[in-house]
């Protein structure tokens, strides 16, 4: 056995109510009144990595929400290892389905249930964990940085300026990120690829003031209906986009890629009979694999307008609203996407109605090589204490900072994330498998020594 | 000048103070937690009843909001007029946009703001001071007796009971009823008709929890997409409604009825710069007083979905909601309608999503014949006011107890309504001119006076 591993099965508890500590704090980036509890989250972190093992642990302030940065520098001559993650989580809505509070951790059925334990305190602080194990047994064979955020959830709109004035901070030789999932507990992933972004929210006004729907109802536009028609219109028949432009981009996969998806694990009724649905659905030609994983989407996230309460009200409202996002795969560029659906809404608003279109946030989609260092160190690792290689994936998610990271810092990205996709991310009832958390700080360790030894070679 | 106008001149102020007390009370029979005010404004019209000549007020209690009973009986030989009304207002949403509280009543350039104001507190209660000032006055030539209800803006779920279990206390010549509005100040015009009403909320149901539009979205269906599919799709290219059947009772109002409703003042140009809209909309081949008077029509009066606060969620979510209603015309009927539309809907839910679709409430369309001694007797009784004849039209709204009425007491109504198109009824900012309120107390007492003649002869 290992000596972190020794360490890890003393430290089980105290490492489990640490990070319970971490998620009573509802840092929600999205919410202005949440500002002194991303103050309060940030502060936590930067105690957590000096009692943890770091030289040194700094928050940033930025225009936003701050940043945290630790180090253990062991020998600066030794390959470094970069841990981005975020302290940020989403807004817990709606509050009604949670079966405990989204900020009062409970451990249920082998699982940490709370928001953000496993997107993704619960997996940065294994990274942090992992450092403590390494360092409290002498075992740590690189140096570590930690950049961990506060805006992730919100399109990170100030990590860029922090990561382009920092990197000499930053300098490292490969970013590692927990912040995906793996397949299923018996078998282990590795994303080798997430997908761009471009979220907007969109306006319908009609009259300048809500009416009665009795009075004004069938002669004057109602800004619902209309925005409805819009967001019909925007899938075919096929559920293909139809926005000019949306496909020219993307890289088709090719016969080979699209047989070794086919081949990982999947079972379509027990992924139906989990959702709890009676067909699934999605752009026709494709597997489910690959419309989450190699396919763009456009998907609404929120939709709002008239009477939405209690009871019935015969109105017919001066305006409606909607957040809709796109994935994105290679080589789509999230700029030029926002514009084309932007552009596209514009086009199809009929002249009874206006329409006001903002972007929330963006970012490019990207693909780590499988032949990296950073890539072969971490299948190694997954397979040093899983048994058996990982398998790599597309994962259907983004991470709208990796292009930047690439670009800014010159540095390949792995994904080594510990999550399952049944975690329930950006819903009621988020959990983190313990099973998963342990394992994970136990596999990290691992990847440190490969990673060392493959840059020693 | 009359008697009784003599004592409104004297008693201006005073009829204003009285009702902006009974404004201040926020009677949203919508809301649960109203329910103590709902009690509170039944009783405070109770004592107005008494406090204006009635000899008797009583509230009787429902399985809902209580009923408010009021009668002045000065000879039973004597016609008597029953008038209609209720106590029970819209909810104020959105609150934002309302100048001054709703119920914090403001005279401002005349008019009195406050939710109610003009549907439907302002205009019973103008029918509760004429009676005083025709008590005070002994002017009162007919019987008078009062049924003002608290659960009009709910689809009266109670009403039908209460009238089919008091037909002997309720029994008159006719029901008179200030709910509607005229053209304008210098336009008068009596509603010969409402429309109907078929009012359903429709929940669209996903994947059984939320879901992360990254991991999940392309591939299971989401129901913000489908129920916008849906409501799309409710409409035609020509903006008629095509569930099938809709129209099938539908009368088609002959060529005279059509010209007579074109000869009506109406100005497009000004319509539209009132509403801030750059197009009209609507059913083609309709003008809009067809549009909105003789033709049935489908609204979206609210719908809501997913993340709708500030800021960004990638969330893919479990459900979508809509509230949808129909405004129905003669001969439709409210029962079948319904169904037709629920039928319809099930029928073009995709199975990738589960429907449920429930009745908010209904009521059927009414017209008023123009030949009775009712329309008569307000016909006269504007003229004699306005110094000119009202003109007739269909008023789009719906009061839908109108039918039952006239099945359980055999009685005709009238609707003598005294507001303005412009009076933002449902909406913030609701008001109603002072020059309404006291033009329609001053004309009461001539319908009162019309009719027992016309009962005479």
């Amino acid at each position: 056995m290992k000596a972190w591993t020794d360490y890890l099965e003393h430290n089980k508890d105290k490492f489990l109510n640490e990070l319970i500590e971490l998620l009573k704090i509802p840092s929600i980036s999205a919410r202005g009144e949440h500002k002194p509890d991303m103050i309060r989250c940030a502060e936590a972190v930067k105690q957590s990595l000096l009692a943890s093992g770091a030289d040194k642990a700094v928050v940033y302030e930025t225009k936003g929400h701050p940043i945290v940065y630790g180090e253990k520098i062991t020998d600066p001559s030794k390959p470094t290892v970069l841990v981005y993650g975020h302290y940020d989580v989403q807004p817990p809505d709606p509050l009604e389905l949670w079966h405990s509070g989204p900020f009062e951790p409970v451990v249920r059925n082998g699982a940490i249930y709370a928001r953000g334990s496993a997107d993704d305190k619960g997996q940065f602080y294994m990274h942090v964990k992992a450092m403590e194990a390494m360092v409290s047994t002498g075992t740590l064979p690189t140096n570590i940085k930690f950049l961990i955020e506060g805006e992730e959830e919100v399109g990170s709109p100030n990590l860029a300026h922090f990561v382009a004035s920092n990197k000499a901070l930053l300098d490292a030789d490969v970013i590692l990120i927990s912040d995906t999932a793996m397949i299923s507990k018996d078998d282990p992933s590795i994303d080798i690829g997430v997908r761009g972004l471009s979220y907007i929210e969109v306006e319908i006004t009609g009259a300048n003031r809500d009416l009665h729907s009795g009075i004004y109802g069938g002669a004057v536009a109602n800004p619902i209906t209309i925005l409805c028609q819009m967001i019909a219109s925007l899938h075919d028949d096929n559920n293909r986009i139809t926005i000019p432009g949306f496909y020219d981009d993307v890289v088709e996969a090719g016969i080979d890629e699209r047989r070794l998806m086919a081949e990982a694990p999947f079972s379509e009724s027990e992924y139906m009979a989990d959702l709890g649905i009676g067909a699934l659905w999605g752009e026709k030609g494709y597997t489910t694999g690959e419309r989450t994983g190699i396919r763009p989407t456009l998907e609404v996230n929120g939709i709002w307008g008239g009477y939405t309460g209690e009871g019935a009200k015969t109105v017919l409202p001066s305006k409606a609203f909607a957040k809709i996002s796109c994935r994105l795969v290679p080589d789509q560029h999230s700029d030029k996407i926002t514009q084309l659906l932007i552009d596209h809404l514009h086009k199809i608003t009929p002249s009874c109605v206006a329409l006001k279109a903002s972007l929330h946030h963006g970012g490019e989609p990207y693909m780590t090589p499988i032949d990296s260092d950073g890539y072969r160190a971490a299948a190694r690792a997954i397979e040093a204490t899983y048994g058996k290689p990982p398998i790599p994936v597309r994962g259907g998610g983004s991470i709208p900072i990796c292009a930047l990271f690439e670009k800014e810092l010159g540095l390949k990205i792995v994904f080594m994330g510990f999550g399952l996709d049944s975690d329930n991310l950006h819903s009621p009832n988020e959990k983190y498998d313990l099973y998963n958390y342990y394992k994970g700080i136990e596999t990290i360790p691992y990847f440190h020594r490969f990673f060392a030894e493959l840059n020693n070679e």
